[in-house]
């Protein structure tokens, strides 16, 4: 069977010639996962990919969900992946292993998981978000909740949620209305209504637990008023045995255009008075323990999105070899016979973007895992704040810019197919409808841009931004320096300069009295930081590349090389100009979008 | 209620301020079509759009299609709209009223259709069908079998299809292996197997009239051996009279991304060796026949993504006005109350986005029926060969780059609506999964940029493109004496020179050793003419509305045509400077997808 998820020689590539994972394996607490290691796990879960989850990726889009008797019923056949998910003891993979967790690095777990997360996002989402509740209560539990809590969900045995938001706080969640009284008991009597809450209810497990924001009575207005509860669907008592049922259901659940293996619940907490939960963390406190949660839930969102390209880009490829349409371009070749669709030369510019996109994004997101890792392990303040830097200024980038290439390259995969590709038949069209969501939960696209010219691009005075572009600079030097990569070093350095450029204008201007014309650049301005951010991504593969034909290669992994090289040589001579184009946008300051009245829209 | 289809007011800016249609009205043949005869058949179209057919969209694509004993069911809801399409006599709008059809410009035909498909395109599938089989049927047909067929398919009596694809033979035609045989009463037995047939079979209709592609027992190979027959569902007699059913039967029905309201048929003739047909045309000559009715069906197709884009902008600007949702972004306005997303910022850019488009788009496709008008109405050889330049030219944007953007469009409409945007309470989620087919249906957009630089780009050894480029010079000089378009003028002369710079290139590199090079970069040829183009049409608009506003107008107008104004403004400032970083792209011939090897691509 072809490989149809990801390609393994390039998750090798980034884990153990880009990233030098094993380095980690140096320190006492991951001295266990040294190479080897890292390739078994990696083949666990690649054969749990391939075997179990992809097989019911489309079986569960035509299922769906289903609430009964006010009771969701997930799809059928992801039981079966949930038992083994439990038995291979998936969901905790770099958490503390003294609350149950494996303790791998992350970069590693990223790894794993985007074998998961191409082979069955829908599925996954049950998985991310018992992790996510966990990891809050590990983060800001009392020793007695984490007892009470973590072991059980970090093992599955209870699942997990978010309620977050509200029909009125999607954006904007500090206009939460959901109210918490504080009872005699300590506890919380809670009120309130949730929608869009991914896994809010579900058959896999006989609990879940609800991390739930809401606002304590006489609480301030906005996002200072917000605290944090542990809500169970069924009480937790002292000892861990489970209680009554808590008055929090499932009232409703979303039809959507994809994801239909995950339930998107409408939830009604206390709608009989009877509503309890207890404060997770410090009262008013809730935004910031979100705040901190960000980073991981959004680089998982990125990764959500590259699962979904990295299957559609493996799908399209196989496919492109083995159906057969039209013959060769070249007039010369007239009397031929019809070839494969990979040798079209609109197909092959296709697949080249899939694939320069794919690694790229690949790159990137365990580039941040690893950043994370170092910070873990490290003991120096510089190091760990230079680490933070680099993860802070490109969350937005793994999550907006990410997910939006992603849907692109799935749009891409269903283009290869042709007709066949906006049928059923294949995966391709469900992977462009799911990957959809990826644009929008976890804070809009738009969001992310606003993050990152409002809050990012200013950090440090701007000394953060300039660090992350030095060590981008770092690699095109090491570029030049290899002969076949002078021209793209060239292109590469005359973008970054003008990307310091753009940096410089867009900078001033956000905080100036023209900031509403620099916020409508913000989209494209977190769109040329991305393309950047790929291309220094590329050319740092390249370099390697280069290195390793220099000192000779086996043939198959000449061909992988050489195909490194000709991804950077791809985006770096054929998305640069565009990007640099877009720069010279954000220069103008154009202000039409900011001038134009409303009544000028028109549609009346 | 709002309107949520079209911009009644910019459908009439274009007809009668951009493109002056009722100077048609001064032929005989169009006399009847003066201005308010023309706005009063709009009126009638945007009432049945909106009152009859919008209202079935998401309803069609929740119930969907159904085969059910060999027989096709189409929504329950779509006979009433088909009825009342038939009482309109909405089918044939443009035709010849010698055999039924209303004898309308085929400019105002294309505007009414624009309402039409913007509220139900599924449902109107069934509507072009009928009227494109008919249309050959007039092209082709002998009197006999217009007198036989005509009237009654363009009054809709009988329903029509187009069976051209099969398993092996979709982008490449040529391949397909549909048989006919000759039988002594001068009908033909034809035995094969199709695939992909929008209307294939149908219950709105007593008989189905199918245009099938066969090639004759000892025809030659390829596309110089295909015919066409007219093969009907149930027999026609020669008084007019049904006869017995015929052996073509729908054997299943697509399962489809989208489009969910329109059935996708496998059809088997002939396998009870019982199928008769007769032919169309010439023996052999088949493809030429497609190739008269391509520009019609590609030009329709880009229409079904303007319909798409355009009531996915109306959605998505009257939620933008009426959602609350987060402050003003200026942090003077801390305490400010929150507002309706229209006034972010991020949200303005993506709806002028949308309007820009849209408009630039719907002018397009406008102005291309008027060249067909025109065409019809002259006796001029010269002035029929220039506008059939500008179409022979034009189609490949209208079909290519019309519904790539009209998609992205629909992404940006899903994107304005948030989480909501991704469930089935809006249409939002449909117009973008219906949108998808049309970049991949009547030549995907691969193609439509292969026929721009393969053959459009050399017609006439290059002089029907300057042409074209000398049209759109025209506006930019006009634009030049507006003191309030001279920046964008500037803009514009500065991207079309580097466009002229760009055709020479790729256009030499295309008869090259280089020629797999270039089409490789086929795909962005396409992308910058498709921007040039929607540049000049956006400022021709501009053009006007100065000159309106110069001469006074009413608020209301004002506020039209300073919109115009500003679309124009946003689209060259913020589109052309990327698109200019696409031609540095097509200029630097980077090969690097002709390079790579079919084993670098990995995956395995």
């Amino acid at each position: 069977m072809a490989q149809l998820i990801a390609d393994r020689r390039d998750i090798e590539f980034v884990l153990h010639e880009q990233l030098q994972l094993d380095y980690l394996s140096k320190y006492e607490e991951f001295e266990e996962f040294d190479k080897k290691t890292i390739n078994l796990i990696l083949s666990e879960a690649r054969n749990l990919a391939i075997k179990e989850m992809l097989p019911t990726l489309k079986v569960s889009d035509e299922e769906g969900c289903r609430l009964e008797k006010g009771e969701v019923k997930v799809p059928e056949c992801f039981h079966k992946v949930y038992k083994l998910f439990r038995e291979g003891e998936w969901i905790a993979m770099y958490d503390d292993p003294e609350w149950g967790g494996q303790g791998m690095p992350m970069t590693l777990s990223l790894a794993v998981n985007s074998y998961f997360y191409g082979a069955n996002f829908p599925f996954m989402m049950a998985i991310i978000l018992v992790h996510g509740a966990a990891k809050l209560i590990e983060h800001y539990g009392t020793d007695a909740q984490k007892n009470l809590f973590l072991e059980k969900m970090y093992s599955g045995q209870w699942g997990g949620s978010m309620l977050l938001t509200e029909s009125e706080a999607g954006s904007d969640v500090g206009a939460l209305t959901t109210k918490a009284v504080k009872n005699d008991d300590g506890t919380y009597s809670i009120t309130g209504n949730k929608i869009f809450i991914s896994s809010g209810d579900s058959d896999l497990t006989e609990n879940i637990i609800h991390p739930v924001l809401a606002r304590i009575e006489g609480a301030p207005e906005g996002t200072a008023g917000i605290s944090l509860f542990i809500v169970p669907k069924i009480w937790v008592n002292e000892d861990g045995t489970l209680g009554e049922p808590n008055d929090i259901v499932c009232t409703g659940l979303e039809e959507k255009m994809g994801l239909h293996g995950s339930p998107t619940c409408s939830m009604a907490l206390g709608s009989k008075g009877m509503c309890k939960g207890v404060l997770l963390g410090q009262e008013n406190k809730g935004m910031r323990a979100m705040f901190v949660m960000m980073n991981e839930a959004r680089l998982d969102v990125g990764l959500q999105g590259l699962g979904c390209a990295s299957t559609s880009f493996m799908n399209a490829l196989n496919y492109a070899k083995e159906r057969v349409q039209g013959k060769p371009l070249l007039a010369s070749a007239k009397d031929a016979p019809a070839v494969p669709i990979i040798q079209h030369p609109d197909v092959k510019r296709m697949l080249l973007t899939m694939k320069s996109y794919t690694e790229g994004m690949r790159s990137l997101l365990y580039f941040i895992a690893f950043c994370e890792d170092r910070i873990h392990l490290s003991n120096d303040a510089d190091e760990k704040s230079m680490y933070q830097g680099y993860i802070d200024l490109l969350i937005p980038v793994a999550k907006g810019y990410v997910t939006d290439r992603a849907f692109e390259m799935c749009a891409h995969g269903v283009q290869i197919y042709g007709g066949y590709g906006y049928t059923k038949e294949y995966l391709q069209e469900q992977l462009l409808r799911d990957s959809k969501i990826t644009q929008i939960y976890e804070g809009t696209n738009g969001i992310q841009a606003m993050d990152l010219l409002g809050r990012k691009l200013h950090l440090g005075k701007g000394e953060v931004f300039k660090g992350l572009i030095s060590k981008i600079k770092e690699i095109i030097e090491t570029a030049k320096a290899h002969k076949v990569l002078n021209d793209l070093s060239q292109e590469m350095q005359k973008t970054i300069l003008k990307l310091e450029k753009t940096i410089g204008h867009i900078g001033a201007m956000s905080r100036s009295d023209k900031a509403l014309t620099a916020f409508a650049h913000a989209y494209s301005f977190l769109d040329v930081t991305g393309d950047v951010v790929m291309a220094w991504m590329l050319l740092w593969r390249a370099n390697i590349a280069v290195e390793k034909l220099e000192n000779g290669t086996k043939r198959k992994d000449t061909d992988f090389y050489t195909g490194q090289i000709r991804s950077a040589q791809f985006f770096i001579n054929s998305v640069l100009p565009v990007s640099r184009g877009k720069m010279d946008v954000i220069l103008s300051s154009d202000d039409a979008a900011i001038q134009i009245s409303e009544n000028s829209f028109g549609g009346l």
